[in-house]
């Protein structure tokens, strides 16, 4: 028996299939989106807009899932594609598509070609933050409990911000639009072969987070709150949905159509889709006491806690859904919103040649130089902004901050400042999920840097103060979604799926006592300026931070 | 009538021989010096280390005057050696020389070659911080008086912190010093040939700015006081000096050694020596109102004021001292402690070779896409304290900050905001020094940035909201030390001197009124960030600045 998991990311879509025996990985293919700079339409009047071009995902689907089964089929003669049993489908989130009443995409449509707002609206879109304001302005006066199972500010990132910012600011769009799609949502659909918005099914992933969707208050905001924020998006309330479905359940079985261009068997299960980091999270193996991470251009930080507990909600961590991530537990979800990003940025825009000819030889020689430094020795500390704070302060409006600079401060030391920052923003969310009473006492990470960088797996066990775990798999999103593929066929559960094909490395990244009491101190530091430039309302003093960097410095290059 | 200009600076010194009646520049030479890193000593475990090679000192002296008079020569055949009437020093300060008993700096003999504190302490190292703070607290307690004159704080920049610190840090260097002697004292007896430390005539300018000597309490300070920082600096006293004098004074003539080594008359006028920006600003014609600013890779920002009124002391300014500029002028002295030296550390240590091969390539390249950004465009802030805050804070223990990057910012918007920096300090010490009734209307400029970067001065003159004129010399330090060797000779008075060969640029930079206005927005947050890091006791909010800056980058891009 094998599943196949299709894995949706930022910049590139990327498949599995999986033994679900041997958890043996037989084949994976990536694919690149093409429009735009690095998948993603930008504007440059705008730095807060992010779109993609559908048609990417469509020729991705095909390419990916064709491109794994010849791999499976050259690497293991016996392999035998009527043996796949499901297929499971994530992506990043909230990204909605607005499509017409056959569920097509606008910007598949030659007359919106050419329109931005006619594009997908990728998760790290924040044109909408000035309607998320609004909207959880209105939330708080007019319905508090929306707010609180988001962790008390409905996000920019978010569906309905998104859905009200294309009404306001570009409404012939809006009116071209029938309804909308989350992306997790519109793939398994295209792939079952009924696109219809009416119809289709929405997984409580995407709709419990991000569309404040709570069976407790009868599915997605009523209309009288969404008439408060606009009348059409009372209107558009009847062209959504009224139920949601867990990723356990098939979407539908694979259409004739897409049967014949993947070479798989019709009806082959459909799991409902949902984000990336959930299903990453089921293939990190994500239990009670464990949070996974995804360390990727963003973060996104999974735990669960059974759901026979009265777990109050948590101020700033933006999603706890019931049966979002494993079944009988909550899902509990917070991120940071730029973390690879960041250190993309810093390679791309600010490292000079001296440290080689391309980014990946700058990251390289980067990571051997600051590796041969102690925790206070660059003297810098930062803030982990560059793309807003997405728990805890739950702002977009912040930016990136770096202090503590000499005339001798080397690119190194910067990055390695970067890291830690990112580093200190994750201890900011464990610390803020533990004092409302869920224990964190390891994390299991996934993702290209979990991998790749050991010197930043160190930084980040010795600030984090917990044993840093690595997935053996290279592709947790993908393997996740593979069991959900599974599991929607019926044939095997998710727990038992879960415990034959997820793992984790040897290497366990311990915590150095030494130095996490030296990151104790700037921890100390990186939380004033936390609270005094994020916390509205804020006030107090911060003369000490450059005065007290300087004096660890000198402390710890003495040492 | 000629004269000749020595200005030693803080990576080369340079010559400059003058025609008196017509202002016409005929020759000058440039010499690199050869120790260290840009002829800088430093120290890898201490970013706070600057030292010097005295030898480099010796060997540029003869280099510079033998090659400005090789050039004049050839330039113009009338030229006659004999012709020319004094010489004049300018170099940094404070920037003191261990020497031994005959005045010969330690760092020349054989034993102390390879020992840092033996050589000669350059202005910017700032090792003696702690010194620095332990001078202004007894001096607080004792002697409020010597802090009054010093803009209220002792630097680490100056004479005592660095002596002391030598005398804590490394006694056994500060034993075998018999003296100290300033850079700026050092020369002139080397012309003059008699460097004995009881009789080499100092300077006012570097007693008065940094040594707290001040006729009013009979010269240096007192044993007693001395003795309580260290009993040490009370014998050293002794073995210091009774009298300071004007540069416009002759240290002596020149000695036949150096007449034969140069080829000029024995017994030409050298004047007293003085500091560069103070000579600068006698070559740019500083008067009433008229602030001039040595853009290099520090400032120093100098104006007067009749010595007939009773100038209060103005808090963080540090050097108000009768006559050290012009007679029968306060000379008031300010400066911040890297402009320069903070776009020379961006371009090396920060910006990719996308922008070009070299330095100097990636500077222009820079400046022309920084040029078509409006204020405000690129959302950042920052702070020019890479290397400390000279004047208003006073404070070395300060670093750089960088505020408002996302995942687009680009570096040539980073070395804007470092431009903008830079331009806010200078705001902030002519705000100070008219809040205590010197009226400053007009700004003359010199150094490298102020010929070169026409982007920059712009931004300088909005975001100062004063004209800005650029001296017409290259060289206005060195010429400021040609009038001073002029009229040590008698032959000429400084003012007569001043009014033949100092003159402007046509292009005057006139203050853009649409980017005056944004620019005190910014600056109103600047000042923000400034006090709350950088005032002991300050206590406030700072929320708003990372989404004024946002805010504000919206308006200016859509605008």
């Amino acid at each position: 028996m094998y599943a196949i998991g299709l894995d949706y990311g930022t910049n590139s879509c990327r498949s599995l299939i999986v033994n679900l025996e041997t958890g043996i990985e037989l084949g994976s293919t990536v694919f690149n989106y093409p429009s735009g700079e690095l998948g993603i339409l930008t504007d440059p009047a705008d730095p807060n807009v992010a779109r993609q071009n559908p048609q990417d995902y469509l020729d991705g689907l095909e390419a990916i899932i064709t491109g794994a089964i010849q791999q499976a089929q050259s690497s293991n003669p016996d392999f035998d594609p009527t043996a796949v049993v499901g297929i499971g489908v994530d992506t990043t989130g909230s990204t909605p598509i607005p499509v017409d009443e056959a569920g097509t995409p606008l910007g598949l449509l030659p007359e919106f070609q050419h329109n931005l707002d006619a594009m997908v609206w990728l998760w790290k879109d924040h044109t909408g933050h000035a309607e998320a304001a609004e909207i959880t302005a209105l939330a708080e006066k007019m319905r508090p409990e929306f707010l609180a199972k988001c962790g008390g500010t409905y996000s920019s990132e978010w569906w309905w911000s998104k859905i009200l910012r294309l009404k306001r600011n570009d409404p012939e769009i809006f009116e071209a639009a029938f309804s909308f799609v989350e992306h997790c949502d519109y793939l398994p659909a295209v792939l079952a072969g009924d696109t219809n918005p009416r119809t289709l099914k929405r997984g409580i992933c995407a709709a419990g987070h991000k569309a404040m969707f709570c069976d407790e208050w009868g599915g997605l905001p009523d209309k009288e709150f969404l008439r408060a924020l606009d009348p059409a998006l009372a209107d558009l309330r009847d062209r959504l949905y009224e139920k949601a479905w867990p990723a356990s359940e098939k979407a539908g079985g694979l259409c004739k159509e897409w049967a014949d261009k993947l070479g798989l068997p019709e009806g082959t299960a459909i799991a409902v889709g949902a984000f990336d980091a959930h299903m990453g999270a089921v293939g990190c193996g994500v239990k009670e006491g464990t949070l996974t991470k995804i360390l990727g251009t963003s973060t996104c930080d999974i735990t669960v806690a059974p759901d026979t507990r009265d777990l109050a909600d948590i101020p700033g961590v933006c999603g706890i859904v019931d049966g979002s991530v494993l079944p009988g537990h909550f899902g509990i979800e917070a991120g940071q919103s730029a973390v690879g990003d960041i250190f993309l940025w810093f390679v791309h825009n600010l490292v000079p040649d001296s440290y080689g000819a391309t980014a990946d030889e700058k990251f390289i020689s980067m990571e051997k130089e600051l590796a041969a430094l102690k925790p206070g020795e660059t003297g810098l500390l930062a803030l982990d902004w560059n793309n807003g704070n997405r728990t805890i302060l739950v702002d977009v409006r912040l930016s990136g901050m770096l202090l503590g600079q000499t005339l001798h401060t080397k690119a190194h030391e910067i990055y390695r400042a970067l890291i830690e920052a990112t580093a200190f923003g994750a201890l900011t969310i464990i610390k803020r999920i533990e004092e409302y009473g869920v224990e964190i006492v390891e994390v299991v990470n996934t993702g290209g840097l979990a991998v790749k960088n050991e010197t930043l797996m160190q930084i980040y066990a010795d600030i984090i103060g917990r044993p840093l775990k690595v997935a053996a798999s290279d592709q947790t999103c993908a393997l996740g979604a593979a069991l959900f593929g599974a599991t929607a066929s019926g044939k095997i559960s998710l727990s038992d799926a879960q415990s034959k094909v997820c793992k984790v490395r040897d290497r366990v990244y311990t915590p150095d006592a030494a130095n996490q009491s030296v990151y104790a101190d700037l921890y100390t530091l990186y939380r004033e300026l936390h609270d005094a430039f994020g916390t509205p309302g804020w006030s107090g003093q911060v003369n000490n931070v450059m005065k007290d960097l300087i004096a660890l410095r000198e402390r710890q290059r003495k040492s």
